[in-house]
């Protein structure tokens, strides 16, 4: 059984990391922390809980009783945590938070369990990737490692509310954002930086450089990953496509089977013959990915819940390979369909 | 040419009132005031204006350049105002707080045309209805009237969201609110107080008391309004059923006349032969009516647009009552329908 | 392994019955039955099945190679079918239709684990409960049973759009049930006759009748069950306030401590200290019920999904206990939340 | 008061033509032409209407009493009844179909007044542009003029369900649609045809064709317009994405202009300083358009609301014209806004 400790425990990605983990034949919370709501039933706080589980919060850190801590902090506040406290170095950390998911001085693994599975294996301390990030990257890595990724790529991603997290704010306001739909970040959103990091770490060294337009800016030699994204009026999902431009008009057939070929062992990820729509993957840890082809065009589309493999769901997935677990435990989900 | 002043100007009823008078043909908005946006376009805070206005928020007040004063205050605030400041006599007050809609000391007249169209007429200070007691009570006059509200009422209504004001909330958050349903001050929603107020004037002396349970309490003699207000999922609307209990069974076709009979010069309130859908009024000045009869159970449909008739539209058709100006004037809305 | 067929398996409670048992630790599908869809799989049909099973339809239905089928049909489908067709006598039937439910020539025994759990236990042929039927039904329970339901009961329930089934008609349609709000079969709603059946094998023999309004007439001797469904404007879930008026006003303590009395040995239901909101249920078995005291009357708010509760959830939990399984199996399901 | 006659009256765009037609000051509906609705109210069929109007659907078709006639068939149907049907040669028409938008052997002018005014005011027959395709436009037509189209167009466009007409079907049940989202006619969209058309006739001489891929298909010489449409989980309006990669890194003050320019006398198109979401033309007939330069690439946002400039709120901007009347006579909107 591993013992878990849940840091941030009263947000949205810690709720779902909950609900999950209650259900998980070999895992049990051990301590949900949460300074402002210490001694609150969980269920107070997280919708669906009431009747599964009489867990309360803590304003406690039993480190010593785990063998993982989730950070489920806002970004910016992994780090700043890790400053001033201490974790044992026998706990494992998995990271929901952004800080550590581009390399430096520091031993996070990036945990994408479809190209880093080997290295999340051995790994004690685990950067979970962003929810973008991760669905972007699925639609993506298969032409990547082709090196067949020589032009600028379109992207464009719808996602849903509870991406902007649980505190209230003009943009998650019902009354504005139901029924409506808007940009942000264009071009500019942050996790264009991890997602150029595995595809440049992924590419054939000849294919050309994947540009980090927030380091290096527009003008940068190099093809750009040209992102829009949007905010949809609808809580949980991300929703993709991916248009890539190819040096000669490539065969259908041949994507596809890269594509089935890339992802024939992932645990969650599947190639669909047909057409996607979101709520095949919602409240699932499932990605989706489905292909066509254009003249030299290949338009791909991914799709995720933002909340489980855009977040707490590939991070128990990734505990479970830590751990060295069935990858698929507890995360035979029933999706909600509706 | 009526000239208008707007207290609140940035606030949902403020954007509202803007939208309307914008287009209306015998008015024109001379200050739209907001202290914290002054110097701002209308349309930089308030949605769909763009293109179609430069009105800019102002700090100031200029009373003596203005016909009427709308008060687009949030509730007590309007009777604070008037404390720290001075309005002209002659300049008319239409408020849209609850401050002064029960009777006291005060000369506001209770502005609901259905019931109060001769003291409007006159009148130089105006309280404007709520959105849920506009809609409850439309529902229930024409028994009031005819003497047949014998024993408790069972009220049910159901409010958009724009009903919870402009302020993020945890209840507004969209990640809450989408698909979702609550109730909320079951049995003891504010607007009890304006409710039983009209059904106690119209009611014949001889028909039982309507007890406020908010200020008499439950065990009080006389019969109850038993409100459940219901928090819906979409932003815009109120449905509402009401059950009344008669003393015998009526003829379906004798409760149809009275309503029909006393909404035959309403301007806005029509009573409907068929079953009803929110939709109808959304985005309209309309209340709709429709009814039906089991036995001694008259149930009551009610609906309308809570920041429309339920709010802005309504001050606005008070304003045309007033000045003596087409009761419809600037009213005559495309519903959005969809 | 409890072996399973499933007859109707395209339509909506077919395909939710397969999200569930794909995940059940001790049952599996020998057989999913679909003229029209024979050969296609599971998965091009149901939303969140791909990935998950590669279970096919068939137009075969090899009853002798299953323990228990499961009846997905439309109203009245059920009777049709076992006229035509013959199931082995050693077969358990779990009917999901109205066809059975109503006492009768038959020996389908009411599958509402919270009243008949003794039945259930021994059954071989099971009606499972409609969705408005037992919500309402899990907020009137307690009260049936202590004799305290001596005057007419008011009723409100509004539903999910699922509960319309999987044809599209215009009440149906995106266009116009979005952001809407609606009544239908106003007092007349055909889950009157289940809900009295109950109300009446439960209450003392003193306590008046409850009159089942469709049969005997809203004249008829008794008290009435005032029932108003609404259509809500989201997919899964029945939230439902039922307000009762007793004889003297009791203390609230009292009437909690009744409810949580009855339900104290409930799987799925449980009662809630808190005001209730939808999504608290949705995507789960569970059912929780709250009441308020105001005087002589109780409000009670119950809620439901009405996939699972209130149609294939219940069916599972039943089979759970006609098997001799822990209740729970295969319902422990993360609630989507959001 | 220009006359007019509707036929296809009952459809989405009949009705929404009727709630603007009943405002409009120097407009009269003579008759609304529906076979199978003869003699029904149009408020039985339109939401909306009751107690506006008492118009009703006739079967009667008579061409002698009117100024105008507008055709709301769906597409094909539009050029089916001009051959068993004559209209006099002085009834003016607009066609709401896209049976005459690409140019051929007819006399129709295409409708977009941004680039069509003067044809637009002379003509006898009217083919009024396509939803996504007038959106699309605005976005593109300044660059286009400017010679500044020089490669392949990223083109993203969400609709809302209004789009896909009244009749239910999978793809617009609520239970589908409400938090889905997903893509259709990837790449291959109808209305390319007349996208390519206004582009290829706006443009310069010397710069590439705008390959209309339908026809063309992808390997053909010249620059095309990679356009994917999506169906968004809202009723109404049309959110669009367009990215143009220029030859070199233009001035963003530069670009601005270009927009500003183009439109500064276009009565419902207007150019936004600021980031757009879709509410803000919900319900009027406005288009906005914003545009912000990252390196040499253009991200344009365009949009509108689909029924209204994306169908017959620009019809009736075509009647104005048409007529000689001002052009934005009925069309000043109240935005629904929320």
């Amino acid at each position: 059984m591993v013992k878990v400790g849940i840091l941030g425990a009263a947000g949205y990605t810690g709720g779902e990391l909950i609900r999950l983990l209650i259900n998980h034949p070999q895992a049990e919370i051990v301590f949900a922390n949460s300074e402002s709501n210490a001694g609150n039933k969980v269920y107070d706080v997280h919708e669906g809980l009431m009747g599964d589980t009489e867990l309360e919060f803590t304003s406690e850190m039993p480190f010593d009783q785990v063998d993982v801590v989730f950070f489920c902090f806002g970004h910016g506040k992994s780090e700043a945590f890790l400053k001033e406290h201490s974790i044992p170095a026998n706990v494992k950390i998995i990271d929901m938070a952004q800080d550590f998911r581009i390399k430096g001085d520091h031993d996070y693994v990036y945990g994408l369990p479809e190209t880093h599975k080997e290295e999340i294996t051995k790994c004690q301390h685990l950067a979970n990737p962003g929810c973008f990030a991760t669905c972007i990257q699925l639609g993506l890595l298969p032409l990547a490692k082709a090196g067949l990724l020589t032009k600028d790529i379109a992207v464009n991603a719808i996602t849903g509310s509870t991406g902007a997290g649980q505190k209230p704010s003009a943009t998650t306001h019902f009354s504005w954002r139901d029924n409506n739909f808007s940009v942000y970040k264009l071009f500019t959103h942050q996790h264009l930086h991890e997602i150029c990091q595995t595809l440049n770490e992924l590419k054939p060294a000849e294919a050309p450089h994947v540009v980090d337009t927030l380091d290096e800016g527009y003008e940068a030699e190099g093809i750009t990953v040209d992102f829009i994204p949007y905010r949809g009026d609808f809580p949980r999902g991300i929703f993709c496509t991916e248009v890539v431009t190819l040096s000669e008009a490539p065969k259908g057939e041949e994507i596809v089977a890269l594509y089935k070929d890339f992802y024939k062992d992932a645990a969650f990820t599947h190639y669909s013959d047909k057409a996607l729509d979101l709520k095949q993957v919602v409240n699932t840890n499932k990605a989706l990915v489905h292909v066509e082809v254009f003249g030299r065009k290949v338009v791909i589309t991914s799709m995720i819940d933002n909340l489980l493999k855009g977040a707490v769901g590939q991070a128990v997935q990734n505990m479970n390979i830590m751990f060295g677990l069935d990858e698929k435990a507890g995360l035979n989900l029933k999706a909600s369909a509706f």
